[in-house]
């Protein structure tokens, strides 16, 4: 069962609106290796696992919680980067930023949602089931969430490039960095089955100086730590000690998971009636 | 931030191994009226809520958590329909079973998995993000997810006619009477806003005489309750209060969660590679 | 603008249950080549139709108009196949039949529907727009419809081939000398742009004495006629006209519509809760 | 049996081409609620219906009719704001626009088709048959629709945001205002199984002050009447009628329908081969 | 089995980048009428014929092996078109060229690759395998692989339209002779069954004066001809031969391959991690 | 360019027909994990490239060309399952074999195709480009590539459980085998880039003593060749060459293709229209 405090894991940076940036953004949330389809995959594994190794199953479980908040996250960093994309003064002005949402934007964000993440990718496309993998082989199911976490990194990396909006970057960063912290969870379990990694990972050897954002993630350990959102025990840290499979030789650890950030609350669009003119008339009485 | 305690929300009960009714539960998980499409909706909207009438946003998020643990269960649900299914003492059996799969079973399960839950729904299609609905207008999005619980029991009592099976009956049973509650809840959200049901909930009225599974649930309330599984303040209550406006006029009321029933272990399938001879070998040393 | 009036434009052949033949005659109804694609590609041909050539369009659109009845017939062929597919006297016997259906049928056409047939093809894949062609150069929107049409009739005749079943039969019956009739209306099209199609028509030259229900259209004529849907005049006449292009050198006719036949009623359900308890106690009073 | 007369059911203003307006509007033609899925889902819903009540079928079935023309108008409202978008008198301005329409605008409309409606929606997603909800359980039937129709208005409102072209607005206008109708029809229909709505509809309560255009269509009374498509007898009056669910209060009826439009004739588009070069060759002698 | 030589059927002609021409050209690629349909199309088509007049398969099959070859060349074509469209001398215009990209791009091209190909359409969509078509009549066959290659032509001509980016128009001018060529051999393949086509082909009559790269692949005759690709004996000769179908009345004839073109090989992005640091490191060693 | 000798790259075994094998093997042909994915995948892989360590792009091509032939075996191995599964001498025989397909089998194979391959998985889905993936990171593309493969033993032994049929385990055991030096390959070219594999490899460990079929492939040195389909020279032996990664420690090494196996002619199915009966009497003359 599942227990839920009101806080998102990571701080939302404010800036100014970008309809771009919260279009290519989506590929993040229901993308093929988006958070939707990393949350659904864990937790389909979870469910699926056999036998009695399960300090595997502890493990995955343990990084599908951090992907339910991490979907929460994008969607937020996505409203963030919608709000009052479509809002201004006069109606002429108005119009015009709506006019550009025709033009640049995801144009479901504008019509399906009043100004709000949907379940697409960067392209529109709906999130797809058969994005999600679980076939019981542990190995093989490991390599894959390998290559998950990898394309994760290197997706949100070109997805920085295209904007400085720094909403967009610090989400990003702290994703980055995320990743990296799972891509070690899975290659220390395959390096529990024998596999020496060498130098190769992480994947890509991301470049910290074109992602100054990191840094501080990166100072706060976050790249080889795992949040224990149990409420009861695991046997994660029986796979998830010891040196990081990742050059930088780090000493993975298990910690609490942080304070958390307020989570934002959006204002009302009465021209998108969102959320209703009902809903005012009644709960002001 | 979500946590988690490893029990299920309700008891799996035990029965014969059971293809096709695991072909038809899926259903129930990647549907257009299943959990994963329910668990995303609330996701979505959450995320997506507009405006200071934060007792809407809290009654949809606390339905959301609930959601988790529905997807959890009928995982567990649809591998306990599937265990042993293909196991027997000789080859020649056992390939009888899975004989028996390629024909009447859904092939994903078999193959895809090592007989295991996959994200489709009973005709094997993939679970599409289109199924998810959140366009912010609070009405619209009340009144959708009326209808997605309504359907939710309809497809269900559909299901429990096809088969006798105690874990599909019981599992349904559980689900039948919390769709009512979830019913009772978005019901009640729209009574706060005018409308008066009169004897039309729940949707459909579900013949206890035809369900009797039903009951016990029933008996202990639990069409009348929500499960309160935030670890923080929350205003659900605000709105699910009062007399219920289904027709039996109970009174709804907020409730600590169940103690919750023991996640099951699915043994290995070294026929399937599940979860693979590497994994003896090496965590036996 | 379009009118209706409540009849069949065939004749449902009463004969016994038969799920099976109901899940594969979908195709002829949510498939690439089914009626549903037939309808909507030529409402596009029609709308977007460019130039002041308007017998072409006078064609499509009248065509048109016919398929939105064979979509209307098949509903309801599938509709008579699926009836009473689950309803015995013991809920045993109910039970062995839902069994059955849970087995080798649709199941969509139980779980989604009350026994009723459903927007899909006989795979249970969704209908997709993207089979739906309409591109503005004529010469190879016919030629499609020319394919479309030819394709009708060999899936048609598959399908004949896998039941016995009367009601299957005379509806598939039906479509195919009427699929002659519009390969016949499409090909003559082409000829008046200077083709000779010598001998290759009709697509295929399906065998009457392996198709004895085709007969009866035949001898009514019913490969050489187009009915006029229309209620105002139509240029159709300028190419439906002269001798067929299919090698049985008819002559081309346009024809008042067919009496038609009563639109079945079917049964209530109330194990599946169609149409719903709320229903008889309300209307009744 | 379908009968047509050649009239558009509203009219067609008429404005400057504009290729992004056309892009958004596809939402309404072919989007999870435009009006193919309005359409289609009627059409399941009226032959799958069970029980004798058959006047809910009738109301059903009435405006699925009015729903064929809605396709019509809005596939014609598409090509009028695409005419002439890629037609300049030189070349070099002819590239410009194309140019143009290959970064703003809807590629399929420029390469599918001669620059013409296709079956998608704004974001270019082909239209799926799982938008397509019939289940036989009349009140969730109900229910959805009045979902459907009340997301038809809110998603209009949102496009009409977008530009003031005329074209564009004016079609809104219209089936804005027919969507509250239909939320009337079904509204009363679940009315006389209950329910007293309050002051909850229309959904959402559109703002007449932003939407100018829907004046006239209000003063006509379009919010309050039913067009009646039958050539034959009817039931759907004795559902709709009496006073309308919506807080305006008006007087539900059934009205014959209108004169009608004249259909609009495209011009050619040599450029894009539409129709063809043979067509004009062949009919000209 | 098949064989290789590393070759390029026609040349890259160098242009500037043009990420817009990259999006349009990609329904080449992944459309509903691409080059990746048209290949699968053949290769099911060829496996699966039935019956002893091969000459038709191995017409069928002659033409697969030169499709093969248009996808890697349509690949080369949008990568050419998309290479160093997000390259640039500083940080901030690289920033500007890739804010570009997100705006007017394919996003798909420049997040899942580093600004390369896709397997998607100029509207992002997936390829689908249902575009696919094989149905064992082999009229039918024929005559969709000529509405196939018709259309081919018809969506290159529209998008030649779209840019004067010689890379683009080169390809597309190669590919709309050879699609002719196409046309040829499948109506020649139904004059043996008995058509006349009368001045009908090739469809559409595409005009050269407006598309000028063309002339030199028809003085080549390359509208006329069949590549042999064959290492062991064809009968596709018994078809291909003879007069042409078309209305220029040449002479069909198989020939030799040409000698084709070099592979361009692509620079490394180090920004987008392609191939990444990895590689240069350890393979400098 | 590429060249074809019209060989099968291994033999098809005959066996009786086997509907339901024929059902399960799509997932091999057009599966998330099938040989259609696979060809694709490498396709664009080879195409994207970047960079000059142009020995890992041979690797890739290499392979990319030997699963052309996979596709075609595996269309073959299909087609010889199907093969008279539906044939005998009696019509009621016939409708009786007609009627089995009906209910276990893929009905598109028996309605679409005649009685043939198509473009689907195992449970009916077509075919998706989402499957499909080259993002321009070599080691993501690599590790994913390893997935794939192992993915595809998996799934192959899988199936293999599932039908005695010779035909089908023969064909399973090649591929297998062949999988198991594709991985090889995969994890050879990670190996350059710096891991060592431990006793990880092959994935999974297959279980020679229960598939029997896969030893003489073993025996022949199949798991550790590359069969070498270029005509000009490539760089895939700096890659492909020294200790196999897997644990049987073999050699690695380039060999010619094999001479190939002749390529099945499928008999005509008059009753499917295929290929039609116009094709017997115009080639008869």
């Amino acid at each position: 069962m599942y227990f839920y405090r009101e806080r998102l894991i990571n701080e939302i940076v404010p800036d100014r609106p970008d309809p771009e940036a919260a279009k290519v953004f989506q590929e993040i949330l229901g993308g093929r290796f988006g958070e939707m389809r990393t949350m659904l995959q864990y937790s389909f594994q979870g469910a699926n696992f056999r036998g009695p190794a399960t300090q595997f199953r502890d493990l995955i479980k343990g990084i599908f919680l951090e992907e339910i908040a991490h979907v929460e996250l994008v969607q937020h960093t996505i409203n963030a980067l919608l709000n009052q994309s479509g809002d201004s003064p006069t109606q002429q002005g108005e119009m015009a930023a709506l006019r550009e949402a025709a033009e640049d934007a995801n144009p479901h964000q504008y019509i399906i949602g009043a100004q709000s993440s949907v379940p697409e990718d960067a392209a529109h496309n709906p999130f797809l089931g058969t994005y999600v993998y679980s076939h019981g082989n542990l190995v093989s199911d490991l390599l894959d969430n390998l290559v998950l976490e990898s394309t994760g990194v290197i997706q949100k990396t070109r997805i920085y490039e295209m904007s400085h909006n720094k909403t967009l970057r610090e989400t990003l960063a702290f994703l980055i960095v995320r990743d990296n912290a799972h891509q070690n969870a899975f290659a220390k379990a395959l390096e529990t089955l024998g596999v020496n990694w060498g130098k190769l990972l992480p994947i890509p050897t991301y470049d910290i100086t074109r992602l100054p954002e990191c840094r501080k993630y990166l100072d706060m350990g976050y790249n080889n730590i795992q949040f224990n959102f149990r409420l009861d025990d695991t046997r994660i840290g029986e796979i998830f000690q010891g040196t990081s499979p990742s050059k930088d030789g780090g000493e993975l650890r298990m910690v609490e998971p942080p304070a958390g950030f307020p989570v934002p609350e959006l204002p009302e669009l009465p021209i998108h009636y969102a959320p209703d003119p009902q809903v005012r008339a009644r709960t002001n009485i």
